[in-house]
């Protein structure tokens, strides 16, 4: 008779506990880490890595008890398709035929720019899809990545970032979907649905308050209120854990001192039993060991593995580093209880057992040869990175005129890795082969230009150094130009290796290197300057932008990101992206988001005026949509367990197609707690045809009014609010006073989190 | 019969029982504020401050009814002392003749570097105090001072400040006593036991929290969470109440969303239900209606009243704004209950009471002159100050030889407004006189130092601004001389009038202006540089430290800070100041103390190192203490409840007087909770005279190791601990390994705060 467990009609809750009643104590433990299998014959790994990730066991020793995950398989080196495909099949086998339950591995990859394996398409970076405003875009995208690593047996991706951006010089900020709780989540949950909707198992990185670390240095402590944490940090999660999330990872950073990695009131308290989560949460890499070294709550690995499980981590990733040989020397104490080994292990089968891999007859993927970059992903990158352009300053000048000479200029002017995020395969892995190509074709807004333009070229400095002849030599070329366009921008990398990235934060948002002096020079020669910033955070252009003929921020726009750059340089696209991070202003300072009340916005106070330079939700088009009428057709009583309607009119009386995003921000008068002056509830992109017109429609909850009250308990409060409806959080084309009327209304989890939106097009 | 509130022999709590049941909601009310009298005849005021304050009613509305307070009638313009004990006595009079109860007003004043008030001493600002680490001297300073206030009749000071720094940037670092909370605790107790003693209302600004706003831009929003608020912001507070101290102000800020003003957690439930306090809360100035107007969690000057009185403000300052015709119509519509309001009005009729204004016969001080600057004032202010200069570096140059020629640079070199502070009365009064003299004698830098050598001077340049032609005019006076001396630093002032002060923050560390232009000239001239810093805040000097033959930090020294610093740059002097902050690393970051976990230091997960330039306690003399044995007689256990014996043996073997700061570090190797990598625990200034020892003992109470836990209950934790003992925070002499034996212990407010420690000197 067939066991209970392998049984696929059976329901997966008994499957699995059948399951785990037949597993000794080192079976179970085997499930809950992984491994980075270094293999030294299949291409190198950083020293650096290498070295965190410590010595490795034989494959032998890795693989006998089971094995709960395999990291990054393909995303480790360059491997053609099918030679990572032979790989992971024949590490599953290895893991299958070494375990008394043939049970595989789950394997994952990091999957936040596009799978990031070499040859797999890579997209725009997250601060792109958030400029794009387009939700519906973002899970295509999301889904095509899905298919793609279904397509090699990837049972998990290592996405989405859902930080909210707290602080500029934090070096993830590139990653991340910018400074506004709702737009992060909005998109966020896109991203999610995307790719859970096609199998995968998305991640949610990092539960919680990452972006909120001092000085924004990468891990550093986290100073932040309960309030702070549930109206700002927590909201994206909300909204992604409803979009169908089944993983959680830790944030690497302790909360006034309590690491995220041990704290069971946010791994279980919040996580499941508020929000309700059943999927599984695993540990960042390393950060299991790292509440023994870098946070020293333990004394010892074991300790460490103790505290995590009692939290609520369930695995250990990459490697195993405390869930293995010091957790079963502390189970073997007593000093930790099996049962939070159970309950860790049921979540890790109960996940296998949904993707199938407990089922009879589960096999490895068949090795083929795969097209990671087909022409729809390829397509994809290029609609993506064409909707998330943004257009930032424009005196006239562009779009450039047809015919025009144009000197191309900069560090990121030709070189493919401009387009590229830090979570790329190109900057994250390929920085430790050199010599090895991209393994996608990648044009530079250089080779893009020169389609269309009559163009001369000059580097002018590096994205850090420099000479003083190569400065001069740029401008000589300027000057002989009609027009020049300066690429400016970041160098993505890890740790010390970009400017940046992951463990890249900087002191200051000056233009890294000598880049501002080189746009100083450029300006000098009295050619119009155009600029193209790609970069993975806004940087101060404050003492340059009335001398610059066009500004234009492309983020990371991914493999099609000159394409993209470049058909809105020429007019071929209207640019449309809006910025999901605000630009700093002259003097301003960090941390600072337009997510702010009267004390943290410009005031007679202080001397230091944080007020941006270019506003979130900034963006131009060449060509805009007239708006109409801004009406809430359900009057201005709105109740406190009501929906105000909210009815914009646009219009497109242009001779081009134009793009508007419809943004409504909340403006609470007075409440009970500080409030931010003004906070997006809703936002919506409408793209309109020539002669087209919408009607665009919010259903608003009362719901999207409330904040966390006194008592810590969320509340709908009565009151006196506005809608600022407009084209962005600086451009506002109508006030509507309201009126919350009604009692105070306590809210759950269950609330509205985003409006109803329709737009009729007519 | 007498009534019973006019009998001094009874008990305090049953006159002002007695007194409160025979007043009117009127009455009462008019008890609860305070009124700045800006007479217009007395001398003006600044435009702004008046506009801040409001139309004021006639002064016989002001006091019909009675009056609580009157603010600042000395401070506020440039009086001399008999004229202004003349309006104090008028006013004082005025206001018993108009109330049924003859009841005088309490009068306050600032007297943060001193009285704020014209002609009196002006003593080293409160980071001179710290970098003193002699509460000894400060609290004979502060005795002094209550002297001067008791002369001239008034009953209450607004000091001392005893926010802990958590970032740089922010204005008021000059107001304050560091970065280390057991530091500012110790000295701001001293300066709180002087006072008090004394027979002053000391007042503890600014509870809780104000230090640690956004980016360190003035009442910005504060992030923080309950554990640093309880181990980093609250101890100091809990130092000076046990001192004494009989009045706490709160901060403007918010934290988390909840205004401390409107916060009853803060200033009901822990000051007073858990620190016991029972003297009287004041607003700080106008932030009751900026409740209103800044924090918006207040619809009209009446709610925010209600808000206030409910929270624990039981006095409004300066004047009357919300806590008087806003109040009585809350009053009267019954949104506010008349218990809070005799809640506050017994407060502050117990103050009065014990400070003897109940009392039959009650007069206001009479007119008389009276010397405000005497001699032993002036004495004690050039004690203070010479104990508090800090030698940062020293390559030999300093002290200067005798009879160097000596050139004298800098724009804080030849101006007496260079050693003040902005609560001292020129920068914070006389600002709107122009013309009027500082009041006291303050000489100058170049003055004091022309006393010993043969000077030359040059300007350089401005504090802000300046010339090319006048930076190259120094440099020529440096290169004609044997040593330059190049005083840099801050102008204090309030709101954009100076370049350190309250509203004066700072987007970077960079000396203010052109001054590291000018620094750099000097150097370049090849005539070695002695840098002299009198600043408000730490500053870069990474840039040029290597290249300095000296750098001494006097921050503002006060009227004899001229002669303190010509003292130690002549070597009549040993410098024996220790900072209380860290002086900024190269491209460090702000927000960072030396109080930081090892995430929050130097580490390998981001490139911005926070390591600084000068750590926090370091200071250089010309000759030192020489360190003996460091050991623990009580042995390596230290029991939870127990105490454990710390002695240092010290020796001056040196051919002068030497004075060593012995500073104790805890480091806790790993906790339930993070910790930072090490934290004063005990600090003692030891001095000796040729050939004299030391033998110095603390005894450290296990409480001393206590922090927050997991469960925010304070508690005492058993494991391995070091002390680190040494004469910097990166100066450690010796690392002594103990452990905390015993159960874990849960210690309350009445935990002991600070060693006890006894110096034997032979």
């Amino acid at each position: 008779m067939t066991e209970l467990w392998r049984d696929p009609s059976a329901h997966v809750d008994d499957r699995v506990a059948d399951l785990v009643s037949r597993m000794t104590l080192t079976e179970k433990v085997a499930q809950l880490s992984g491994v980075w299998w270094l293999d030294p014959d299949a291409g190198g790994m950083a020293p650096m890595l290498r070295e965190s990730v410590g010595p490795l066991p034989s494959w032998t020793e890795v693989v006998e008890d089971g094995l709960g995950q395999l990291t990054r398989t393909f995303g480790t080196a360059p491997l053609e398709p099918a030679e990572g495909l032979q790989i992971l099949a024949d590490r599953q086998r290895d893991v299958m035929a070494a375990n008394r339950f043939g049970i595989p591995a789950l394997a994952h990859e990091e999957c936040l720019t596009g799978l990031a394996v070499w040859r797999a398409t890579i997209y725009p970076s997250p601060l792109c899809w958030a400029a794009s405003f387009d939700p519906v875009l973002v899970e295509r995208m999301a889904a095509q990545i899905a298919g793609t690593m279904r397509s090699l047996g990837i049972h998990q991706g290592l996405a989405p970032v859902l930080d909210v951006v707290r602080d500029l010089r934090w070096g993830r900020v590139e990653e991340t979907l910018g400074e506004d709780p709702f737009l992060v989540g909005l998109v966020g949950s896109a991203y999610v649905r995307g790719l859970e909707d096609g199998g995968i198992v998305s991640t949610l990185k990092h539960f919680l308050g990452y972006s909120a670390s001092r000085a924004a240095r990468n891990l550093a402590p986290v100073a932040i209120g309960p309030r702070e944490l549930a109206d700002v940090i927590l909201p994206p999660f909300e909204m992604a854990l409803r979009a169908g999330a089944r993983s959680v990872m830790n944030s690497y950073t302790d909360l006034d001192g309590v690491p995220a990695a041990a704290d069971a009131e946010l791994l279980t308290t919040l996580l499941r039993e508020r929000l309700g989560f059943t999927g599984t949460v695993a540990s960042d890499y390393f950060s299991v060991a790292f509440l023994q070294t870098l946070h020293r709550v333990a004394d010892g690995l074991g300790e460490a593995a103790g505290l995590a499980l009692e939290a609520g981590i369930d695995v250990e990733l990459p490697s195993t580093n405390a869930f293995g040989a010091p957790l079963l020397e502390v189970l073997a104490a007593g000093r930790v209880e099996e049962k939070v080994i159970d309950r860790a292990l049921f979540r890790v089968l109960r996940q296998k057992c949904e993707l199938g891999l407990l089922d009879p007859g589960w096999a490895p993927v068949a090795v083929t040869d795969v097209d990671l970059d087909d022409a729809e992903s390829r397509a994809l990158a290029l609609e993506l990175a064409r909707r998330s352009v943004v257009l930032l300053a424009n005196d006239g000048s562009l779009p450039l005129s047809a015919g025009a000479t144009v000197a191309i200029v900069g560090p990121r002017a030709d070189t493919s890795q401009a387009m590229l995020g830090c979570y790329s395969f190109p900057m994250h892995v390929l920085v430790h082969h050199p010599g090895v190509e991209d393994g996608v074709e990648i044009r530079t807004v250089r080779e893009a230009l020169a389609d269309t333009f009559d163009v001369s070229y000059a580097l002018g400095c590096p994205v850090l150094g420099g000479e003083d002849a190569d400065i001069e030599a740029a401008a000589a070329v300027a000057a002989d130009a009609e027009v020049c366009v300066v690429v400016l921008g970041d160098q993505a990398g890890l740790f010390g290796k970009g400017t940046s990235g992951e463990g890249c934060d900087v002191a200051d948002l000056d233009l890294p290197g000598r880049q501002e002096e080189l746009l100083e020079a450029l300006i000098g020669t009295g050619t119009p300057v155009v600029a193209v910033l790609l970069v993975g955070r806004p940087y101060d252009l404050s003492r340059q932008v009335d001398r610059l003929a066009g500004l234009v921020c492309g983020f990371f726009p991914g493999e099609e990101g000159a394409q993209a750059i470049a058909d809105v340089l020429s007019g071929r696209v209207n640019p449309s992206g809006r910025l999901p991070v605000s630009f700093p202003g002259a003097g301003s300072t960090q941390p600072s988001t337009y997510l702010a009340s009267p004390l943290g916005r410009r005031n007679e106070v202080s001397v230091v005026d944080p007020t941006p330079l270019f506003g979130f939700g900034h963006g131009l088009s060449y060509a805009a949509a007239t708006w109409g009428a801004v009406s809430t057709p359900s009057g201005p009583r709105w109740g406190t367990d009501g929906t105000c309607d909210l009815v914009v009119e646009l219009a497109n009386e242009a001779d081009r197609d134009v793009s508007e995003v419809v943004q409504v921000y909340l403006h609470d008068r007075s409440a009970s707690v500080v409030r931010p002056v003004q906070q997006l509830v809703g936002a919506v992109r409408v793209d309109l045809e020539v002669g087209q017109s919408a009607s665009v429609r919010f259903a608003l909850s009362a719901d999207l009014t409330s904040f966390t009250g006194r008592d810590l308990v969320r509340i709908v409060e009565p009151g006196k609010v506005e809608l600022w409806v407009g084209a962005s959080s600086t451009d506002i084309r109508e006030v509507l006073p309201l009126e919350l009327v009604g009692p105070v209304r306590m809210v759950g989890v269950e609330r509205a989190l985003e409006p109803a939106v329709t737009v009729e097009i007519a």
